[in-house]
């Protein structure tokens, strides 16, 4: 390992955003105008490999999350590769523990999505390094240095680098035949495409009609804003798709514990499969609460696109407060945390369905949850990973997804290096593409806002 | 009211830190050098009036929160003074849910902190617009006007706008007597100064020595480094203060919950009162097992310094994971936010021991407290502001402790307001005292790190 680098040399980071509120393309109850975008960072070495990683966001505070990865990036740069990668677990707790910079986390938010975008880019590195895919390299890696990439503080009470190895160590049975079933049969996906707030009826059942022919056998559409529209959308939808195809649906938070409950009763005659995201992320015992009301109705509860960290994770598993646990890619600190994840919810058996979607979320969590059935669950029944076909096209080694699966990715690292161009064209504000869009009109620049308004409104 | 003022004409944030890392105070088992800093907001108006608002933090860091108030700041500037106090529970959702910006917190971390410290400085200069100290502006205002200032979303399983205004209503009986009551015998306080992590022995017995004749009775020391040593403080502690005065002991969240149980049991021969925050500030079910394991030996838990917002106060309250609940002034979104803490906490019979020192925490906590005595809990029983001496020299009004007791504030607005003198000296990095400290060699200059990284380590 670690033949064509030393050291890191220097870590970059850019503000890359694309207007996609202006096709109201993943609009939702609770985010109505999204500009998905992206903090790109690329870690540099002293010799030709780079590490490509990022952190998504909706637009606005993408800024935040850059400048985040700036005062984050002295603990980076110059470090030594094969100590840290020796010792990741250690150095993602220096990371994450950093003495002044934790009071305004800790573990959370815009520093710990930072944290997120740096650290995917490490495990780039290391995928680049070894010449693998990264499902590959976690596949493949030995299973003591596999538990020491884990920071346990906090979450000792349940997983023990003990009960990493000893899961790692009894799935090896079968592991061969797992790989190649992946690599011949993929990782089932569902689509959310047909169904975000801002499609027209004939939109959503066209959209149907085409992914059923694409071999997609669960869809989700959002709900909240309406109670009957949700009803009319949800008929919609289940005559679409017929009555044993799985639908479920997701209302963004937008209620409180007892609203969620009266209105995913309303929506129960449609066979929902599970609610996600009822009400707060942060708000376990709420959710134990709803999951416990809807059991009887055959709605289970589905969260964690905007579950913090993995102390969140692990009280939602002694809570009982989630039925399907849904990761998220740059939500968590990257790759390292993650692992705890998915090992906590193997001591619960809870299935992991990754939110995707976003800016490179695809990209990311396909190779997890192909690690997770090779080498951790070993099963993929009642599990999906998230797909939505968009903004695939900025990446240079987009996921392909055939009859309604991923296919195994083939290309070293962690899929998220973009193109040059696009990097170029959507960097903001200076990027040609939003250069355009505030001069037509269409935005207004940000930089321009400060004496507009000092109107009173 | 609004007699001096219209709307809000700009708003400015400024980096201020102080190098308190160089004399070790502050030193706790997690934080071990900090500067103490803030992001300081000013809001002004169209007429004289101006709000001073402002969130404690670290130092690194600090330019994050700053930079995320920047990013708030065009939600607040124009904004019609009338409406916006009239609605300011609705104006508080819409500062923390804007649609893109909600992804990087939703309320917590970096973005919280900001909206704490523009929240707070809007609360600052309403109570100036109304010529009160803001206990006094809490104290007198209506009730439905008061409910209406909190925004209740995920939280009205628990606690409803009539909710509110019911103990109010119930409370104002006996209030002149409370008020008067404040007024010529002020709240109790507590230290945390004789016991802070890099102090000798010979310094804390000085310092507990000066506290007693202080007239303080609850004394607080850090803890969790080193066993030995601990038991060693502890009775040093405890021989310096009696066998009757309060002894808490704070860990700072250096445990696991399992470690956090052994390590107290030793401790318990020193009669503690309170364990606070004993692990992560977001493992609600963790100090919930604590607090069960802990009853029997009669040491309780407390913890809320580092809890982000009301829905996780709300599970703590739920899941009985503390029993004295310590709001912090900065941490949460700012006293609409905190006044809906205080009214679960209210509910469900728990005390509240604000914690305070830092920069400016003990100058806003008071009027919460007294406000909590005059108009709320109605008592001062098992309650106690944490009192640090440090710092005030550069508030125009700080808080006066007398007796160990914090007396009323007599002086308008919510004690926020630093001397520009200190401000300018201190603003980083271009203050005198930060360029002195640079030339000198003491701290490096932020600015040129950038280059000397370049090396490998």
């Amino acid at each position: 390992m670690v033949s064509k680098a030393n050291y890191i040399r220097w870590l970059s980071v850019r503000d890359i955003r694309f207007p996609t509120s202006l096709e109201k393309d993943g609009s939702d109850a609770m985010h109505t105008d999204p500009d998905y975008s992206c903090a790109y960072v690329v870690v540099f070495t002293d010799g030709d490999a780079k590490g490509f990683g990022l952190t998504f966001t909706l637009g606005r505070g993408n800024e935040l999350v850059v400048e985040a990865v700036k005062s984050l990036s002295h603990m980076v740069i110059g470090k030594d590769l094969r100590t840290l990668y020796k010792n990741f677990g250690s150095f993602w707790r220096e990371l994450t523990s950093e003495s002044q910079l934790r009071w305004v986390g800790p573990e959370k938010g815009i520093l710990h999505l930072a944290v997120a975008a740096i650290i995917n880019a490490l495990w780039d590195l290391w995928a680049r390094l070894e010449n693998k895919p990264l499902w590959k390299l976690l596949v493949d890696m030995d299973p003591e240095q596999l538990a020491s990439t884990i920071d346990y503080r906090y979450i000792s009470d349940v997983l023990t680098p003990e009960d990493v190895v000893d899961i790692l160590k009894k799935m090896e049975k079968g592991k061969e035949e797992r790989e190649e079933n992946i690599l011949k049969n993929g990782y089932p996906c569902y689509t959310t495409q047909a169904g975000w707030l801002g499609y027209s009826d004939k939109k959503v059942k066209e959209l149907c009609k085409h992914f059923l022919k694409e071999g997609m056998n669960s869809f989700k559409i959002k709900v909240g804003q309406n109670l009957e529209q949700d009803k009319h959308r949800c008929q919609l939808m289940r005559e679409a798709i017929g009555p044993d195809r799985k639908l479920m649906v997701d209302a963004n938070q937008r209620w409180s514990v007892p609203e969620a409950i009266a209105w995913m009763k309303e929506l129960a005659p449609y066979k929902i499969e599970w609610i996600e995201e009822p009400t707060s992320p942060d708000d376990v015992l709420g959710h134990a609460t709803i999951a416990k009301a809807l059991k009887p109705l055959g709605i289970k509860v589905a969260t964690g696109e905007m579950c913090m960290n993995r102390v969140m994770f692990k009280q939602f598993l002694q809570a009982e407060g989630l039925h399907y646990l849904q990761i998220d890619s740059c939500r968590m600190g990257g790759v390292n945390e993650i692992l705890s994840v998915y090992f906590m919810a193997k001591k619960f058996g809870v299935p992991v369905c990754p939110h995707a979607g976003g800016v490179g979320l695809c990209e990311m969590v396909q190779h997890l949850q192909m690690f997770d059935f090779v080498s951790v669950s070993g099963t993929k029944e009642n599990r999906v990973i998230e797909w939505v076909d968009h903004l695939h096209q900025h990446f240079q080694s987009p996921p392909i997804v055939r009859n309604g699966r991923y296919l195994a990715p083939q290309h070293i690292g962690y899929s998220t290096e973009m193109y040059e161009e696009s990097l170029t064209s959507f960097e903001f504000p200076y990027g040609q593409e939003w250069q355009k869009l505030f001069q037509n009109g269409t935005y207004k620049d940000p930089r321009a806002t400060a004496t507009q308004l000092h109107k009173p409104h």
